[in-house]
This record gives C-alpha cells, structure tokens and sequence, in this order.
C-alpha cells in the first residue's frame, strides 16, 4: 500500500509499505477514506533530526472497517467508521469519568498513527472506534469534512471547553485562529457562552471564527491584546481557551481572566513547566487560591453550623486568654494543639 | 487597648497600642470576642527576620461591632459578625464568580489583620462581614468554635473542595491533617464524597477527621503513601484536596488522582512554581490534556454534526491527494491553508 514517510525535514514523500495485518485480538484494519494533517505533524516535519524513512505522525481519519481481530465486538467489516487519535477502554477511572483521552490502561499509545496512508492498523479498537451511519458516499464532502474532525481537532476543541467549564453565559476567550482554536470557538457556543472573542491576526480565520459564533477577534497579542480583551468585555473573561501550545499562548490565557477565571489548554505543551506539562499527561486540573469566606458563610456554611450539622468548631483543641499569646503561638508550632483559640475577656 | 505583637522571632507578646479609630467611609471598628492563631501565622513567628514590634497577623475573629463608617449599611454597632480574612466588595466579576477570596478590588488587602487585639479596624466591611444571628451569650462555646472557624478555616477548607469539583460519590484524598485538613474532610462529606482518605500520621487527628466523616487514614507518604491509597481506592482518587502548601504536598496529591482527576489546593504556597504561584494569587484554574474523542463523539458530537448544528469541516480549507502529501504539509506549514485534508483515491 501507499503511505506518506519522511524524506527529510521539511520534506514527505510517499513509499509503498506493506499494508498492516492483524496482530493482536483487538485490532482493527481501517480502510481509509479522509485523513488530514495536523498541526501537531508540524512539529516533526520542522524538526531538522527527522531522519528519511520516518513514518508520518497522522493520526486522524474516517475510513472503512476491512478487517478486525477475534475480540472486537463492537463493528465490523463494512461499518464507516470514525478513527480518534486515542485508544480509550471504556472502563478505566479516567474513561469512566470522561477522560478517555488520558486513559489510564493505553495512555501513550496515542500518538504516531501512520494515518497518512491507505491502511491503518488501529490498536485496542473495541471501544475506541465510533461508528458513522451508513457509507461514505451517503455524504456530501462537507460533512465528510466535519466528519473527519471528529477524530480530533473538533474533540480537543471542546474539550478545552468543558475543562475551563464554560457555561451558559460566559465570556470566553480562544486563544489560537488554526483548526482547534476554531473549534473551541463552535465548542464555546455549543455550550452558551454569550461572548467568544477569538484572537487572531488573519483575516480568513477571524472571518470564520465569526461565522462559528465568535462575537468578536482581537489581532493584538501580549499587553496590549489582554487590554484589549478587558476593554470589549468591559473586565475580565470568565474562561480562557489556549489552543496553541506556547507559553506565551498561556500567558495571554491567564492575562485575560478575572480572578476566579478558568483556563483550558490543549495545546500541547512546548514549553518547560512542570505543573503544567505534567498535568498535561495526567489530564489534571488544578484549581485553587484564597477562600470565598463571605460567600460561603452567607450561603450556607453558617447555617450548617448554626442546624449542627458540621461541627468544626472541634479543631481548636486549647483555648487561651489573650495574656498568654506566646503560649498559643508556642502550642500549634510544637503540634501540642491543632489550632489555638484566643478568648477575649 | 492590648494587642499581641511579635517580641522576637519564637515570641509573642503583649502590648498596649492605641484603640484603632474609623477611617475610612466604609470601615467598622470590632471589639473582638474570639481570635485564633493561623498556620499561616507560624510562618511569621518561625521567621528569623521578624522584628521586635511587629504586629500580629491573626486574621480570624468573631465579635460584636462597635461603630461603623458613613458608609456601611448592612451592619450596625451591637451585631455580632463573624470577621472573615478577605474583603470581598460583592460586586466585581470575581465576587459575582464566588471567588471574593480573590477580589479584582481588594486583593492584596487580605492579610495582615492585627485580629489578635481587643478591637479591629476592618477595612472594606460592608459586604465582607457576615451578621451571626443574637448575641455571643445565646451560644454554647463549642459553638463559638465553630463559627470562629468561619472565619477562615471552614471556608478554607470548604474552597479545596469546591474548586476541585467535588461530587456526590467521589473518592476524596486529604492532604494535611491540621484544622483547614480536618474541615476539608468535613467540606468533601458535605458535598457528597463517598470515600475520605486523610493523609495523617497522628492518632489524634486521625480520629477527629474519622468523626468528621473520614473513611479511612494513610500515615505514609511519597511513593509507599500513593501505593496505599490506591490500595484502598482500588484505583486512583477522583480529587486531592491540598491544605499544606508545600511541594511534597503537591506531589502527594498529583500522585494519589486518576487521569482526569482534579487537585483543589488551599495550602498557601511556599515553593517557586509559577503556574500554581501565579494561579493562586488570581485563584485561577487550570485544566488540560489529550481530548476525549471517543467520548464526546459518541455522546453528542456526531449527532451535532449529522444534524448540521455545526460546521467543523470548514477548517479543512484545502484538500489534496495523498500523491500530494508533500504539499499538504507545505502548505499548512506557510499557513496557506488552516487544516490540509487528504482524499483517498
């Protein structure tokens, strides 16, 4: 079969390979219908190391079922089928909580599809796959196209919006014109935000962010494009969508927020920054800051306290008077006490 | 009127200072009833540059209110309020949000209290105070310790679990067994955990955060700490409630979660990390990874683009053969195209 391979940096070409075989019982052989390059792809062809040879980085395609190992039991020959660039089981912790993207049985097996080609060998496909009704040709060749987003630039996408937990109302901001951030743009609508400003320099991307739902596009970027952002929204965002990858893409991110604001990234991080990086891996979100005292109180803390109902009064194990000070500060740093009250006279 | 203040690093004295006076249009002067020392408190007292004469930083107090600037309106000289560590001014974005702990108004004012006196001056106090019902006399003093604690650890507590998203069923890991610990234990109860693990290696701790609703208890840490806990798990935590506020901390809790888990940390930070530096600061939050395509695609995704409710394929704004892969990358590489699509003979 034909498949696209590196001939150098900067360079693909095409070779015949050997089309792929069934190896293990939860395989599947997709004939491909669409593929696509990503902007991820990008990253590889640019890097000068890239040796001839080196299969593509593809890892998006609709195809059709040719072929599927003895436990696949959820398609089978014929069916069209959408390919995701992940692997999920569907019964992990993390697919059972929607992660699927960060597997904990396959994550790592994602990347590196050889989707580029007329066969693709598709790993532990049982519950990975999504089928598609019908056959390719039922299709116009702009719905095979949104079709073909689905097996990632659509998805991550939103997912940059469901984990910055944009809601109806909200003001958001995408940072990023390509192909992601235009998704995050029709995922930011799809779940009601009432502002979506996209930040892009290029006329063709702004027009079809606006097209999407955007509602506005600031061509600044650093400073300038954050005061730009607070004067359209007269304040801050709610939510910030960084589709890039850069970490000057997350410094515009979390330029734009209001305090209490939500980040989603899903640009794959480019940059040395530990909490991010690793939490990248992990999918993990990590929130955190000063208390709400006074919203809590008034909501329903007090009460809780005032019905009985939590009792955290338990964790002041000493009393003292104001005179011995010394000695309460001396208690909690010595872990006698777990925290010292001061009772006044 | 006597007020602690610092003697030297390791200790705590009392002096007598003049009684603090309304300045501001929207001050309140407290006399306080009850104080308390903070674990935040210890880092000033431990350190050896503290000077003789620094004032105290308690921050968390209840008391009666004893005069009140031209301004205030929602409080009047007799209520008796609980004196939270924060100023939100319940209007700006971030107050509206629920995140007053990080007011876009009055940050930075937060700290620093001087609550360890006979009298306060609370600045910004007209949305901030929160009115307890009667009179300290109505209430018993293990009650007295509990609204005490609404002043800041309870809130604390209740924030990690909050911005960590805990839910009804979920597995909880509590990192720090000090009283925001104990009452993150009893915040995540609150909100419906299932399971409730307290990192803790003393017995007395352990056994009040079992009476606030712990499951169970882990006294290891590192490596033989997250072993545990997944032991008992039977798989990672869904959130990790960080109430230390150093890195081995942290780590702990990334260790204990599932992919896609969430870490709510509260614990004030004391290590270089700019991203959770930053973030806390601005009480942002921070999420990201691989997307969940099958998921989302399954769920809701397909079925918006069969019904043309989006439009993703527009990315795809040139199309090639895969003869043409070369170009395909070409062109997506000078930005010729937003998102190149392969078509299968």
């Amino acid at each position: 079969m034909k498949s696209a391979v590196y001939t150098k940096a900067g360079q693909v070409g095409l070779a015949t390979i050997e089309r792929p075989q069934i190896i293990d019982a939860d395989d599947a052989i997709i004939r491909v219908v669409r593929a696509c390059v990503c902007g991820s792809d990008l990253w590889r062809y640019r890097n000068p190391e890239t040796k001839a040879g080196h299969k593509n980085s593809g890892h998006e395609a609709i195809g059709i079922v040719e072929e599927t190992g003895e436990s696949i039991t959820t398609v089978k020959p014929g069916d069209f089928v959408i390919v995701p660039f992940t692997h999920g089981c569907g019964e992990c912790d993390a697919c059972l909580a929607g992660f699927d993207g960060s597997c904990d049985n396959h994550i790592g097996n994602n990347l590196g599809g050889d989707f580029q080609a007329e066969y693709i060998r598709f790993h532990y496909a049982n519950w990975a796959l999504v089928k598609i009704p019908g056959q390719p040709s039922d299709y116009t060749e702009g719905m095979l196209k949104s079709l073909l987003t689905l097996a990632d630039v659509m998805p991550t996408g939103y997912h940059a919006a469901r984990v910055a937990n944009v809601q109806k109302g909200d003001k958001v901001v995408v940072i990023g014109d390509g192909a992601v951030g235009q998704c995050a743009v029709i995922a930011a609508k799809m779940r009601g935000a009432s502002q979506i400003i996209l930040m892009s320099r290029h006329e063709d991307r702004q027009k079809m962010a606006l097209e999407s739902g955007a509602t506005a596009f600031v061509a600044e970027r650093g400073q300038e494009g954050i005061a730009k952002v607070r004067e359209i929204l007269s304040g801050g965002a709610d939510a910030a969508l960084e589709c890039v990858g850069t970490e000057a893409a997350v410094e515009q991110a979390l330029g734009v927020l209001h305090n209490g604001g939500r980040m989603g990234f899903v640009g794959v991080p480019h940059y040395n920054n530990r909490a991010l990086g690793s939490t990248f891996m992990q999918n993990i979100s990590v929130a955190g800051g000063a208390a709400s005292a006074t919203t809590y109180d008034k909501q329903f803390l007090l009460k809780a306290v005032l019905d009985g109902d939590i009792n955290p009064g338990r964790v002041f194990t000493s009393s003292y008077k104001l005179e011995d000070i010394d000695q309460a500060y001396k208690d909690m740093d010595e872990r006698k006490t777990i925290k010292s009250m001061i009772v006044m006279a």
